[in-house]
């Protein structure tokens, strides 16, 4: 499939510190300290739902999906994983894996739409990109 | 792999109405007349997250919850898809498949925690089932 016309939506740009990029996906550490979050991109023009990607994309994203989990899992060691798709703001495709925990702000509830997005302070986003990298690579 | 000892948590239980037997899922509509919403629980004991599955039904999890979507967008028309694994208030692995309107009271927000579920009149509840399980044939 091609790639062609695949552009990244700003307001997902603006929020996510690139980390990798995956035979479908590119991923990004989601930029909010409040909670261990990777997303997921596809490079794909136009699609909204994971239903509307080709059989071969869809398959793909799920398996860089749960290889985004298994790193995230490693590094942060949450309670729990989230996953999820919604796309209710941005309605480019991407998926969310997000690490909780029972003491984080949002906990028992669901983390999109909580609060204020917090970034990271520059000192600390270096080494936790490092290390998910390193997961990614495991 | 085994169904011994697979027990329905009693919570998920009173909020589903039960609409299938999938080879891996047990396939609920979720009693909140608020939102189109279903419900699919791997029939495997103590598992939490869908990375402790076993790799065929990792596998099988997402080609049920790819089938779900499709029959909920086929029979509600939303205007948005949103597929998450959350479990941070029940932690028997679940997945949602819920469709979401512009004018749904939630929106654009999460479903999840969002204000007071509003099960189902009698009335409305079997056309819809009969739709979903039409849909799920097709």
């Amino acid at each position: 499939m091609p790639e062609t016309g695949f552009q990244l939506d700003p307001r997902l740009e603006e929020i996510g510190h690139p980390l990798a990029e995956w035979p479908l996906s590119r991923v990004f550490l989601f930029d909010d300290a409040r909670f261990p979050w990777l997303m997921l991109v596809p490079r794909r023009a136009d699609i909204v739902e994971i239903l509307d990607l080709a059989p071969a994309d869809r398959q793909q994203l799920f398996d860089e999906t749960m290889k985004a989990a298994e790193a995230l899992r490693a590094v942060a060691r949450p309670d729990k994983l989230n996953i999820g798709a919604l796309g209710n703001m941005v309605r480019q495709l991407h998926v969310h894996i997000v690490g909780r925990f029972q003491s984080d702000p949002a906990w028992p509830g669901p983390v999109w739409g909580h609060g204020e997005r917090m970034p990271y302070p520059a000192h600390m986003v270096g080494p936790l990109m490092d290390r998910l990298r390193q997961a990614f690579g495991a």
